[in-house]
């Protein structure tokens, strides 16, 4: 047997036992002739002590010992006289009496502690020696809790996780699929899955009553920020349900989450806001709650009641109120300004005004404006003395919101009102239907092509479609969108219509999807579902900053796993078999 | 809301109340006024009843229903007249008083029942409709059961469940990989693993102490009657352990199974079989031990003490005896013979040898031995009057085992000893560390370059190495490997040597290996782990005869998924994207 106990486990009460440790050496310290080691497990750390003057030639092995050796000892609990309150095992230490290195470690390439010296790119290469630092350790062993209760909570509601397959068929619409070709079938190839979309609701068509799945999903897409090119969806559906039977049943299960992860009682339903809605006082689809400063629209008090043409042009003015900081100095402005200019932004500009103490208003436009116009402002703003009014404009609607979204949120940072320990939830509802494609020249299924439109909007489907409102709803913590679903359509005849809307020739949705129209002619449930991003909660209820850091293994933005090296080159063997060539351009 | 009940939810003690139902008409009757109608969905089927006399036009409606029609009712529960005892529901049914069509059927393809008319083809094409079929259903149902009951042990003794990467690298070491082109890398692919083990070992490595997967792994093999081009393991790993600790761990994880699933509780320790008993007895290291029936050597008795020439050239004669199998016909005999002989098997020939009531023995090589070796033939295989001995012999000794194993099998089939609903567990061990492989013409690692050699073997590495028994052990239930694994290599010097054995230049193993390599040398600790193939599980536990069974959406054995019709040729675009061509070959 190689330990007794874990690193982690002994304490006081253990005193006088005698004991088998395992271990990696976090620290050697030398004291007087005292020699003491930090030994650590995934459960902890236990001090370790060597006394010269007891047994000189062990602790001269133990002098000798390097970070990162892996060892074995035996030795007697003893109670510490310098207890450390920091540590669970810190009223203890093992007095060693038999010292065995399993495994000496050449010098680590950084430092193995929270506060590590190891930049980003090599502590990805070195990733196996980046999962021993506790902090990121914790958001694995926190995935695994999650991904737990998870399970016990859909188990408990009547939930089979069924696997569907990953060797599936490529679908053109939507994101790029990960293809695998097949040797068998020659000139053929599988497709990753982007989604169980359709599989999920076969089963449904199957009678499976209640299917959710936590699986591996993949898209071939350019990788922004926080994309992987694999990622992990907690997939649900539900048969004969309507909106409200989902939204009850996942709201159930994220205050279960709160409750059993987080010791967060949530009792309140959680809001719901249509997505006008959020548009509207947010800019986004996806409204970090945490805090109001919402948008206020500014046409009818700034549009033509003034010289400002960049206003007198626009289609959208907008604004918020940052409480107490008309104190901001010209450079923080002018930082703000630039913040909104950058391209990932691409605003042309910011118009500020600042509330004074005495409630006259003092603006980057006041020589179009008389100060009437700025009380006006002042008071549709609801502003006080010390607020700072900040306001953007533009021609185009959407495109104006989001960028005072952006704005918004950077105030909100700003000011400190995004505690990663505080959680907003709401659902978002009523989604419309189609959104209008620029690139395509035509409308397509904001969601997917089986959304359900809400009954009382299927008479526009002919005369306005783009007016049609869909029974999908996407839930929202602290700005990020963590699940989302929609009821789909089961009737075939609804599905027809809705691919003719979305331009699909009968060949090409017959191609395409003729398997599930197929498959609904043969007595398909109404039904409904959401789907979790296992990754984006993982990353709330840790509080982290990137969803890589709970992923064991993640991908560089190229799309690489610089640890293994891959991708790679693969034999010529390889390419014969699967009747390849390849086809590189330079 | 679609129903207040499920279809195999309602007893007697509710009767009186209003319910509303939904779900697929099985069957529709007519008898006298009267109309039944079998309502069933995932949860079981509830008896309608609609009478002509109260509402007539309710019942024509009834009448109209057809198979698999998807209908929503309202009725009240009521006591049946003739209560059916096989059905949880029996004893009530529901006089409808609203009948609303949800979604209308066509006609199956083929009877939704246990015992359907539809072929296998026809059923995997309408899979969504071969899993309404309750034998189906049930299944995936248990297999559900399982992995939560899996997951449930796992997570109670420790083990973090971790998610490793589906596209990694490929390593042309082992069976053939699915490979993935990246379109980010030019020319370059991902492998899907074939199983996570190299990363597994990078777990123990970053100190994860206990991890587990249940995880999807893919092998682009030619495909066998029962394998699958995706299937699903049970993935297990553990620091700071022998053997003992591993089997225990997963000894205990087998009988939770047992008492959790099945009900059956095992109290005994698995037996332990040394790999080569298993093929001296057995002639397979997966033994069927629910029955006896032993291989017997029987060189000393018929080599070289008769005229037949087919022994006296044998390096290998074996025998088993069939209990009361005396009086097996010659046509009875002829059909073994041709079993042994079919191309799946390859043998030459069967002797067989029949105990008289008399106690003499009758033999198909009666004119080659006197009575006399055909006594001692009786005695050492310890047959008795009516028993039938079989007895076949070959060069190779391997291979001659195999095939008397088969017969085996086949002779404890027919002899019905190999009950579905009878559990016979052990774990073989002390597997040989290499094979030699007649293709490669080197030694090959039996399991994996990763296993540990016995210590006690390891001074055989140098002088003997095709003695070396390695820390390997599989577990074995009714002749299937259920799972099997090892104590890995955690020294990089024994690893090197290893791969020296396995003829592996330096450059070839720091190419495919490299980067675990590395990681061994910052202290691993010692480690070792096990793999359940769960597909095999299921199939053990739900008797089923193909892991086909218990797959949602298996594919074919052209590794086609016919009812997705995948996979499927590409867009000219896609492959432009990725860099490749197609390289048919005709």
């Amino acid at each position: 047997m190689f330990r007794t106990n874990t690193c982690g486990e002994l304490r006081l009460a253990d005193a006088g036992k005698t004991v088998t440790l395992a271990g990696w050496v976090q620290r050697v310290r030398k004291m007087g002739g005292m020699t003491f080691v930090d030994l650590r497990d995934r459960y902890g750390i236990t001090q370790l002590v060597f006394n010269e003057e007891v047994n000189d030639a062990l602790c001269a092995r133990a002098n000798k010992l390097g970070r990162e050796d892996v060892i074995q000892i035996k030795g007697e609990v003893n109670e510490r006289e310098s207890k450390n309150k920091n540590l669970p095992t810190g009223e203890i230490e093992i007095i060693v009496s038999e010292l065995t290195v399993l495994n000496a470690s050449a010098t680590p390439p950084f430092t193995i502690e929270d506060n590590t010296d190891g930049g980003d790119d090599i502590r990805m290469k070195y990733r196996y020696l980046d999962l021993r630092r506790a902090c990121v350790r914790k958001n694995l062993e926190l995935r695994h809790q999650m991904t737990m209760e998870v399970r016990r909570y859909l188990d408990s509601k009547g939930f089979l996780e069924i696997e569907t397959p990953m060797l599936i068929g490529s679908t053109p619409e939507g994101a790029r699929d990960f293809v695998v070709p097949s040797r068998m079938n020659p000139g053929q190839f599988y497709a990753l899955p982007q989604s169980p979309q359709t599989l999920k609701q076969l089963l449904m068509v199957a009678g499976m009553d209640r299917y959710f799945q936590i699986v591996k999903c993949f898209r071939d897409e350019d990788l922004r920020a926080d994309r992987q090119p694999e990622f992990t969806q907690i997939d649900c559906e539900m048969s004969f349900v309507e909106q409200e039977d989902v939204i009850a049943l996942f709201e159930g299960m994220a205050k279960h989450l709160f409750r059993t992860i987080r010791g967060i009682e949530l009792t309140e339903p959680f809001p719901r806001m249509p997505w006008s809605e959020a548009m509207r006082l947010y800019g986004s689809d996806k409204p970090d709650t945490r805090f109001g400063m919402e948008f206020v629209e500014l046409m009818d008090v700034l549009k033509g009641t003034g010289e400002f043409s960049v206003f007198n042009d626009a289609s959208y003015i907008g604004g918020i109120c940052a409480p107490g900081c008309a104190s901001y100095t010209r450079k923080q402005l002018d930082q703000l300004t630039d913040f909104v200019k950058r391209s990932q932004i691409g605003a042309k500009g910011l118009v500020y005004a600042r509330v004074q103490e005495d409630g006259s208003v003092k603006s980057s436009v006041d020589k179009f404006y008389t100060q009437e116009v700025l009380l006006r402002l002042k008071e549709t703003m609801k502003a006080v003395p010390g607020d700072l009014i900040l306001i953007m404009s533009g021609e185009d609607v959407m495109k104006t919101r989001k960028q005072l979204c952006e704005l918004r949120l950077e105030m909100g940072s700003r000011l400190g009102l995004r505690d990663k320990n505080k959680f907003s939830l709401l659902w978002v509802v009523d989604f419309p239907m189609f959104e209008w494609s620029e690139e395509e020249g035509r409308l397509m299924a904001m969601h997917h092509p089986f959304t359900h439109p809400k009954d009382e909007d299927i008479p526009l489907l002919d005369s306005n479609p783009a007016a049609v409102r869909a029974d999908a709803y996407d839930m929202v913590c602290n700005g990020v969108e963590v699940g989302g679903g929609s009821i789909r359509i089961h009737d075939p005849e609804l599905q027809d219509k809705m691919f003719k809307i979305l331009g699909f020739t009968e060949e090409r949705a017959q191609e395409q999807f003729g398997f599930l129209m197929n498959a609904f002619k043969y007595g398909a449930p109404p039904h409904g579902g959401l789907a979790y991003g296992l990754d984006r909660w993982v990353s709330l209820f840790a509080g982290l900053d990137s969803i890589r850091d709970c992923i064991a293994f993640p991908k560089n933005n190229s799309g690489r796993d610089v640890m293994l090296d891959a991708p790679s080159y693969i034999d010529q063997k390889q390419l014969d078999e699967l009747n390849l060539a390849l086809d590189l351009k330079d």
